[in-house]
């Protein structure tokens, strides 16, 4: 390479060391392994504009090796976003923008949180997914208003997390030929060369999943791995893979090649070595020369020229096909579409399994919801996912709104999330509520990253019955409350079911898990309206105790909100009152001001008893140490499900005598 | 095939038709789909004894895919396990020993719990691990006391899964030549064709894997499944799987080759069809030919002779190597060993991370615990889990106890299940504690089948620092609490650390989770094996109030111990008499008895405050709603661990300050 480029390439190199070395933690290893295949594809390939992080057709590109942070931290301040040099040297310090993995929302130009490896992987094939789908609707033969690449770099800790098989197999069978990987293939991971684990032959195995592989044996050899770029863009159908040979630690001359340059500051002595070897200057830290500054701010014209171009192609596509137009106002921009919600249905009566409910809910909306696209892990005819009036998305045909996922849960979790951040999306996934677990570290990013992917879960207790308690959740319910940021809705009915629907989609500022029964469940008569309202308080009073205060509160949520009404006409039977306050949001719940919490739980009455068909950890905090709590702290049994809930005590007699016993305490 | 062999193969798939279809509930495709396979395998093969389902050389089978139980179920009782044909009839109801998914410990000849998909595949190769670790360690020139293979028949999903993914590389890096795999390739998932989403090549995955790839084109050619199994076991170093081509609900009429067999019963009038196309008897149900009943009772005469003649090669290998025998004993037996517990290390002074503490605590028993054996997800540096005078296991090289599970965290916890059911190993496994996340179906596994397995989480709080709220816990130690049959110990410091490790040891029925902080905290320089009983009781007052009664108790757990001894240091000087707990573990002081947990938790003392760099959910259950709770209802930051402990809240002035709220609400 030219003199030129490698003091840029060493300029990133030492920007990553000296702000690991001054944070005093962090991993320098990966920047300077790989800051010649970013440079590369950063100032030759990649299509931005650093004014407008936003822009809609550019190029995403994810560091799922988010460990590796401050090479991106670096390629952000060298190409101009509003990331001041001041930032990375505040690299992981309180309240800078430079954390020790990249964050979402946080940072501007980073796509998605990456660092629990596999998941920029896989976030990635979901902004595939997302951008043929947008191609396929959007695009005409004159007008090309989607046509960009999503690119990342991968490690070998990405590609041993079987997350990242599951999209990748996937994204082979989508044919995404718009997803370029570059791996920095060195040969390291934390514990020591990947040959004490990882001898697999990854190129076969991503050929296997009907990837394209091409190999850069030299890391630094910039030619090579622009070839390998070009080529990677000219395959239209297959995702490709570009296995790049790095060294770890580049131009450490005594940790380069090991793992000692991987998770650890190099030290003040070798950092100065290392200046040494690459012919650097020792001082000042942070160094950029003006002629490396000068040459990447150039893309910040590159990108402005970019994105007028672009906006002329759509302002004369707006002209041609304004109804594309207004989809795309809708879908990209996040303008309110029609009033959907006046399509919400509203049941009546009878009994109807609130998964059958929310995917009655689903199809009654998806016209006025362009965004709502996804689907299930192989479950589909039990979660009841599927949008009837759509489309699957298949190989060559992006335009539906249906994703078979397959057995894969955990990249259906990261794969939505992808296409959460890729635009005003509004990506749904379905699985069991067992099965949480399986994707419960891309439902934590969701949290985390404030993605308003939502999570559906049916089969939501014991109440699945037969499959037993492999397939049952006990402790899933209390254990997705336990996330931050996310809201939990476990309705009681079918109308819930509509109202916990209009609050997932209402709420594009976080994710929202869903919970819904196999079981049949009855219909709540009361009026839709105030039940939906009821919903996005998160707790309200179902039915009030007749004939007097209530003495007694009775707390339900999901299916067992119908065995407290049971129980509170045994109780009025018994001429004491009841109220039955039904809780499907918890989170919804704690938002609503303390007047309203006390109107639905005044703080005067202690007799209380909460029903939920799972673990009570937690319940104390509604019903006091001294209230009652009928639920279950052990795992289920294969059986009928009315079996199941006899012998195991959650019955309205039981409910009915634990709030007898209450009454008596007080 | 012959007549016979039809007859025989028939006799298993209508035992399973009849039985799903009794249930009204269950699978019935896979174990007709799959029928011919298992029965050259358990017929011919396959080396056990239904007299004695723990004969520790048998063969082990494992159906992963769980869902076809009945295919199990009814090899079972027709080998003549202690399963009758009662048992069959009584399939998915209460209190019967065949529930939906096989069950460990449930029912004799299941060797290991699978039906969430992934699993099973898993849990063999840790199963392989430990059958070439044992012939490594026992196995002498002349006596083979251990040499059996570990078979499992596999399907697509446990093909799509990830944790598969990573335990298949895994167990082709190890050379597991004794895995044999049969995968009953059904080209169907319940939603329709695998074509909807899993085209992938498998084989070439697999040999990617450096795994032998075999097919079989027909599914009921018996000579080609004997002769793939052969050549399996003709292949010393690479695992293989067999590819057999099958249709799905074979024999049924309408239904096979289709996702209508997969998940529902058939129907009386396709059961009656399906009888039909296979010349079965309409009537009875049920029905066992007696001479095939005979014929597969020849199991047990088989097994007899095979268990005796293995017993005599054992008795000879006995006498010529007794110290071996002494070995197996303990580690196979499950015998106790040498008192392990005198060789606990005592702290006395200083500052030392739990982890650190933890990694000490091991190396010191290590050598008298032969069954410890076990690994880290690539970050043994960090974890401190290295067993520093052995070697680690490495294809060819199986005597070591160290395992390098690679960037495989859910691989890890099914791996290290499979070891814990092989035999009365000790496995362990470790990683940070945010990363339960990805092993979190593992870890649910071990404690609803009550696996012994020990998962060591590290970096258990936001004191990790800089790596930031990615990899920083904050709803973990609560969510797994809520697992049942789990328990999760959080000691406060190195004393507690060899007091947690004991407990661990010591519950050999059930999973213990040890929790250990990155950062380092003050040793506790009371009695050592006090506070080891401490930790023994799940809680105990770790300081007691000076000068008078306590008016207040501090409750903490693992690194927050010492904020709340600080906090009552600065309580004391203005004449508060604080009391504080160490509450390593919930699950194990609720099993005490009321009157130790109200001598540690007096009920009268109501002011109370708890401190947990955790969500506060949960916590009412000790403080009461009025109570406080200090703690993190919000995700991490990017920072100096000290930094994020003062900015959020955790500090002994913020505790302290609470603690004279509590007093003055009194």
């Amino acid at each position: 390479m030219s003199e030129l480029d490698l003091k840029r390439i060493n300029t990133i190199r030492m920007l990553a060391v000296d702000a690991v070395q001054k944070a005093n933690s962090g991993h320098p290893g990966l920047p300077m392994g790989a800051a010649s295949m970013a440079y590369v594809l950063w100032t030759r390939f990649l299509k931005f504009n650093p004014a407008d992080p936003h822009w809609p057709n550019r190029d995403r590109f994810v560091l799922s090796a988010g460990h590796g942070s401050m090479l991106l931290y670096a390629l952000l301040y060298l190409t101009g976003y509003d990331l001041p040099l001041e930032q990375l040297k505040q690299f992981r310090q309180w309240g800078s923008k430079t954390p020790g993995h990249p964050e979402y929302g946080l940072t501007p130009g980073v796509e998605t949180t990456t660092g629990p490896l596999g998941q920029g992987f896989t976030n990635g094939v979901g902004m595939a997914i997302a951008a043929r789908h947008f191609e396929a609707t959007f695009n005409t033969p004159e007008h090309a208003v989607v046509d960009h690449w999503i690119y990342a770099i991968v490690s070998d800790g990405d590609l041993m997390e079987g997350v990242s098989s599951e999209a990748a197999s996937l994204a082979g069978h989508l044919k995404l030929g718009n997803l370029i990987y570059l791996y920095d293939n060195n040969s390291i991971s934390i514990e020591g060369s990947t040959s004490l684990a990882f001898t697999e032959d990854v190129g076969q195995r991503f050929e296997a999943y009907d990837w394209q592989v091409l190999r850069v044996e030299d890391g630094n050899d910039l030619d090579a791995i622009d070839a390998a770029i070009r080529l990677a863009q000219a395959e239209p159908e297959r995702p490709s893979l570009i296995m790049v040979t790095t060294t770890i630690g580049y131009g450490s001359p005594t940790k380069a090649g090991t793992a000692d340059a991987h998770g650890s500051p190099l030290g003040v002595d070798e950092v100065a070595l290392t200046k040494q070897e690459l012919g650097w200057p020792q001082e000042p830290k942070f160094y950029v020369p003006d002629d490396v500054l000068s040459f990447f701010r150039e893309a910040q014209q590159r990108g402005r020229t970019a994105q007028d171009a672009w906006q002329q192609t759509w302002d004369a596509w707006a002209r041609a096909y304004p109804d594309k137009a207004a989809l795309w106002r809708q879908v990209v921009g996040g303008e309110p579409g029609a009033d959907w919600e006046s399509h919400l249905p509203v049941f009546k009566e009878g009994k109807i399994a609130t998964r059958n409910a929310s995917g009655k809910v689903m199809n009654a909306v998806a016209a006025y919801l362009p965004g709502l696209i996804g689907g299930s892990a192989d479950l589909e005819p039990s979660t009841k996912t599927f949008l009837n009036d759509y489309d699957a998305i298949a190989p060559g045909n992006y335009g539906g709104r249906n994703l078979h996922f397959g057995v894969r849960e955990h990249a259906m979790g990261g794969i939505a999330n992808g296409m959460a951040v890729y635009a005003r999306l509004i990506p749904y996934t379905a699985t069991f509520l067992v099965f949480s677990d399986y994707m419960r570290p891309a439902i934590r990013l969701a949290a985390l990253s404030e993605y308003p992917t939502v999570f559906i879960f049916t089969h939501d207790s014991i109440g699945l019955g037969e499959d037993g308690p492999t397939h049952q959740p006990v402790e899933h319910v209390m254990s997705l409350r336990l996330i931050p940021h996310l809201d939990v809705i476990r309705p009681a009915d079918a109308n819930e079911s509509a109202g916990a629907w209009r609050c997932a989609i209402r709420n594009r500022e976080q994710p929202t898990a869903l919970l819904f029964t196999r079981q049949n469940v009855p219909v709540l008569t009361g009026d839709a309206h105030a039940i939906w309202d009821g919903v996005e308080r998160g707790a309200y009073v179902v039915s009030e105790a007749q004939g007097g205060d209530p003495a007694v509160i009775l707390i339900g949520t999901g299916s067992e909100v119908h065995l407290a009404l049971a129980a509170q006409k045994l109780l009025a039977d018994k001429n004491v009152a009841a109220r039955v306050v039904s809780m499907p949001s918890w989170e919804r719940f704690e938002r609503q001001p303390q007047d309203y919490r006390d109107s639905v739980l005044p703080p005067t009455i202690t007799a209380r008893v909460a029903v939920e068909a799972g673990v009570t950890l937690g319940w104390e905090k509604w019903v006091g140490t001294q209230g009652a709590i009928i639920g279950l702290d052990r795992f289920g049994v294969s059986a009928p499900y009315e079996t199941i809930y006899q012998e195991l005590g959650l019955t309205p007699e039981a409910i009915a005598e634990r709030a007898l016993a209450q009454l008596q305490r007080g």
